[in-house]
């Protein structure tokens, strides 16, 4: 029994579209799942009750704090804001009072730094839930998962007395994107305990009415940032006298991208994002690039990682340049376990709509869920992450990505049979 | 005879130096420098009276619209803003209606975009002049040029029954920096009649109580913006669908940077910024990068400008990415007249404080005063173009660079002293 | 019945190992193997009745002159060598007489180019069959293929009258490493006609006593040599005088080892040799560079050749160098026939000594049998590639490999088994 | 009085045109100076009497043995083969027997590793003297320096009752190209008690007719080879095994042709070859560079090498790989003496068919007498360098290049008129 249909987690979905918040800065996002959450009844946990802050990477002050500024002023009041602290993200640990196992599901609720597009044939204009936060976008997916987080936490409440059993937990994770939200959460310890987790994806270019049970080929990842700092000089005058960051970060870009594959399995690198120099006539003094590198599984990550440091420490000593470095996101590659991918599968085949049920597909992209996940596997808990196909318009990332709305329901039946199944 | 002494013209440059504005957004410094020299009783020409808009490069718009808010915040008002136009900049032409020749200085205005250093020890933060703009600093002594024009101009006034005879320009140039504000000065016409033409600089590196009467080794100059367009795709998912434009930069400045020197004479090269990307986990589709090339003369700046478009093209080939590039800026190299060479030795040596007059030097810079002189010699003119010495803390463009303001006098001197000679 | 047993391959095996020619130059090989087989009483064809002239690549006319000229001072008398003509390898068609499938298998003869170790404990160093020909070694187990289709052609001989029916034809391909021999061997149509085709290889990191009924992942590949042609000029006195080809190959070098990965597969690319220059103070004139790309598929490969040749053909015009790109070699991917795989694994399963029948691997290199198999697929014929494991002491293409020669049975062992299911 | 004559003087070069050798491999051309000089009744130094091996570089032994064995085939007999050892040039000491001064000239005896055109309008060709020895040529006359030192010998026994007084010593010198043989010269310690030193060079691009009596801007140079051992794999197999020295040398490459200029005086820098890599689908385990660095000055030059090493050091961080850097050969820059300059240019002027003696020129380029010549020079000794023009039909060290042989007599005539000036 819910109350819950498509038109509430559509609803929901659309007021987090409107406001999308980059990774670290879901300051608007969380004060409304509080606020939603603790209407239903629940309890919710903030900050470094879920955050382990060594682990946080890739989080800018500027824009964490520039966020909270903006939160302020669309309304989010200064004791919702302290309560959240430093670190967005929340959590609701639902126990049951029964004995039983504990499950957890994990929605991501970061948005992509893309500007949405203006057309008016796209449907969040067209209907009037477009972003309102400049050169920001929900164009992953994740304001429809943060909705379907919230149904399955309504649906919770709504059907304690099933009853069900254990303790459930529903971790909402900030800054998915660039891989980063999940190392903290996972070592704040707060999945140690989880016998049974869950996590879904919309989209990934699967159509609507296709649910894929267990996709493979999760690529291990590190993000890292490069700063190359040198000397600046006069190039007209004293050329000689400078230490060209620019130039050593160029060539850093150039030994990195021709890292050699690996035999043992599929490998990625991009230097995403360069930026150097201060004027056009001065010997550029430093630069910074943006790096990421994949591998197929832990093994090939690292040596991917080794060699990509290695060609950096090079080009410093080349150019007598000083290198920084620092690791900004990660990732890693997993195994699904059989018993969890059964139950998918088998939950999935009874929902309305869904017209197949795929085994695996290749992912061949990197997700921070893996993280949890080894965590919930290193403690003998078992672990799912399915895909929920939806036609989307363009790819993810891109400005005229959206969802099918309709797939909202799918992925909220899917996780609420897991909870039938396993807490009921 | 004058009112004006050295502790006048520091006056004026400190205020200044107070105020720096970048090139061609030197709204603040127009506006004084019309109030204070229709104060004097000069008639001043601004905007496209003295700028062909068609030869305006490197102006940002958008650095404009927010010198121009600027200006009004710091109280300038709508009237003088409206009179100043798009194109900041200002010239006095002086005609004393007797006949005689017309003589003709240029003085720069512009900073350079440096934050000034906020060392107590620093001279100007110590006499409280320091920079209230944030990341711009006149580091070049442009302040200290515009204060002795501004001292030529009331010495104008007040030496007109000397009497003076023939026509006298005063030009308070825009955005040198980069090379940018003489084209279209030159190209406005208003030199075409100039007989006589002077242009000083303070500092580099020769110290306080040496002239140097004829520098050489202007470098000529060609400064481009290179941009490529690629195109993204997902980093993980699909690297071969993208055309990386930071890869195609990265390779492009490798290739520019090792541009072979020529066997007949002195050349530079410098890729000073560059930008690419969009995230770190994006195949970038745009890179941009702010590129100068030098020679020792016209013919070898050409030839660094070809192959350097060359490189540039080949690498947009390379990669299957669009270039677009533009002009930002230009100078060229000259050759002193003889006749003016000789009037600034002369007068320099009877200037007080000057201990030597050297005759050269090597420039080894670029300057846009020399497409001013071009001008000039190709409709018959003489030109002469002077370095005052100043003993300075920190090189030019650094964030503790500083002038010894008692040089302002000396510049002042050998300005009216060649008045003295030609117009009197 | 047969009068071959193991001594018998070793013996030959260590004849051809003692002389390896490089690809194209198997002129003794291809002599002694004429002589044996038609001691046997093979008729035997050469020259152009097995290779389209048309399609060969990767032949050095000087190369091939020297090793002409050395075959004769090894006493290969002036009427062989004449029928040999330009072009090395042979081929024996064994018609029974009576009607059946034609079954045709191949075996390499070429060596590569390695210098053999020289240390004692390597075997054919201990044993005295070391290389005789300097920086020449059979470092890829081709003596050991060579030696089991002379066991086969004898066998067939031998079992004549089992009775054998329909055609059996033994080809011994020149040029297999830099995958050159197989093209021209399949456009001389002499495949055309056969039903069931099997080639095999030794080692290939399988231990000794393991088979490998249908290893996957044979990577297509193209093969490419590039040249750059440009200006020599004076390196002090008039650098901008020349083109810079090595430096072009340099920055071809660096683009082509950076060419993306591709979503879809496994890719490789590889610039392996690279010569450039006339001399140290002088701008380089020419290079020359042998690359090679692969694909897991055709697809893949094709999109690694245009991107290398987009990289070469605008680095050509950034340096303003002449590019010229010859094709040197090329294989494909294949999919084994299942029916040919059953056999093998049949077979296999008896040859006394083979402890595992493995049903496949990853064969992750590129191999030019594939090309016959493509011609024999596409002519309704069925194919298979199996590998015998031998165990190494060191990897394929090293100093110090070597096979186990106990394997030489083996193999022997399925191909004649082979016949025995399908001409027998 | 002499009885050479500008036909003697060509008889001689072309004798040598004919017999090219290259950089310490002079041995056919050492022994028929001996030879010749012994039949004019000089004593003759040979070997470590002029050479200190410490300071030989930049020698192969391979190319040395090759021409050991190519003299005795031309017959050159073995003692005198004995005489010269392992290091070609020799020297004359004559001894007047009379007090005065020390003079001293050197003639370079080596070619350079060009194919000689065969073009038959090439005078050599046409006349019959062409280079007999494949891939060498005598394309920078310094066939013209020997013949001329020759001459200076003859006159010198000729007009030993001039009366001639002091000593003079005709040093001719080995491996000028690369600049390698001036270094073992100068510390074998010979020119010591040198009082003046005179050394001239053919052609330069300085027409007939013309002297150059003080060229300026030698370039200080440094030569060095780089070589990179990294370690071979299977290119498809296992890509991630190799360290690639290829790609180590490209890189270094790439980055050592952009070392920046210097603000202080010219630079150069060329890496004129590049051999790497064993076999197109092998990561490559070697590669070795020819490089040059130079500047205006010992200072620039210093910093360029700095820089180059710095580069090449980096990479094979980068890339793992080992890097070991051999100097090669070495040239300074000079300041002409004025009183030498003075002869020169006083007895050029009177001598026939000089119509221009020309006060200096920008040599920019590298010649290893500057090393001898500060050798002299710190030993209180004067030097001067001069050019005599010569028509050349193609630039230095081209195939086609040629001398005007009518300039041999106006050398031979201005080391003359030295001796006649400072000897008598």
């Amino acid at each position: 029994m819910t109350t819950i249909d498509n038109d509430t987690l559509v609803k929901w979905r659309r007021e987090f579209h409107r406001y999308p918040e980059t990774g670290w800065a879901e300051f608007v996002t969380t004060a409304r799942l509080i606020e939603k959450l603790e209407a239903m009844g629940h309890t919710v946990l903030t900050g470094e009750s879920i955050i382990n802050p060594a682990f946080v990477r890739g989080r800018s002050p500027a824009i964490v704090e520039k966020a909270k500024r903006a939160a302020k002023e669309r309304g989010i009041d200064d004791a919702l804001l302290a309560r959240i602290g430093d670190y967005t993200g929340c959590a609701v640990v639902f126990d049951t009072g029964r004995p039983g196992p504990t499950v957890a599901f994990r929605f991501d609720i970061d948005c992509v730094n893309v500007q949405e597009t203006d057309r008016n044939e796209h449907a969040p204009n067209r209907e009037g839930f477009g972003s309102t936060n400049p050169g920001y976008m929900h164009a992953c997916g994740h304001d429809g998962h943060t909705a379907i987080g919230l149904g399955v936490a309504r649906w919770l409440v709504e059907n304690r007395d099933m009853p069900l059993k254990g303790v459930i937990k529903l971790i909402f994770q900030p800054a998915e994107e660039g891989v980063r939200g999940a190392r903290p959460i996972a070592e704040s310890g707060i999945l140690d305990d989880v016998d049974y987790f869950a996590c879904g994806h919309l989209g990934c270019d699967i159509p609507s009415g296709v649910v894929v049970a267990a996709p493979e080929r999760y690529l291990s990842t590190l993000k890292m940032d490069m700063r190359f700092k040198g000397k600046a000089a006069h190039a007209g005058m004293e050329p000689h006298a400078g230490k060209n960051a620019l130039l050593a970060a160029c060539n850093a870009t150039v030994q990195i991208m021709s890292l050699p594959t690996h035999g043992e399995g599929m490998t990625r690198v991009n230097v995403g994002v360069l930026k150097a120099g201060e004027g056009r006539n001065v010997i550029p003094s430093f630069a910074e690039m943006q790096v990421e590198v994949r591998g197929e599984n832990e093994k090939i990550n690292n040596y991917m990682t080794e060699e990509a440091l290695r060609r950096a420490k090079g080009v410093a000593q080349s150019f007598d340049v000083e290198l920084e470095t620092e690791v900004m996101g990660e990732a890693v590659d997993f195994i699904p376990d059989d018993e969890m991918t059964a139950y998918v599968t088998d939950i999935a085949q009874t929902v309305p709509g869904v017209k197949e049920v795929q085994r695996t597909m290749n992912f061949n992209g990197s997700e921070d869920a893996t993280l949890l996940i080894k965590r919930v596997q290193a403690h003998g808990g078992k672990a799912a992450y399915f895909v929920v196909g939806s036609d989307i318009p363009a790819g993810h990332h891109q400005a005229e990505f959206d969802i099918d709305e309709k797939q909202l329901f799918t992925g909220f039946s899917i996780f609420t049979g897991l909870l039938k199944r396993l807490s009921a």
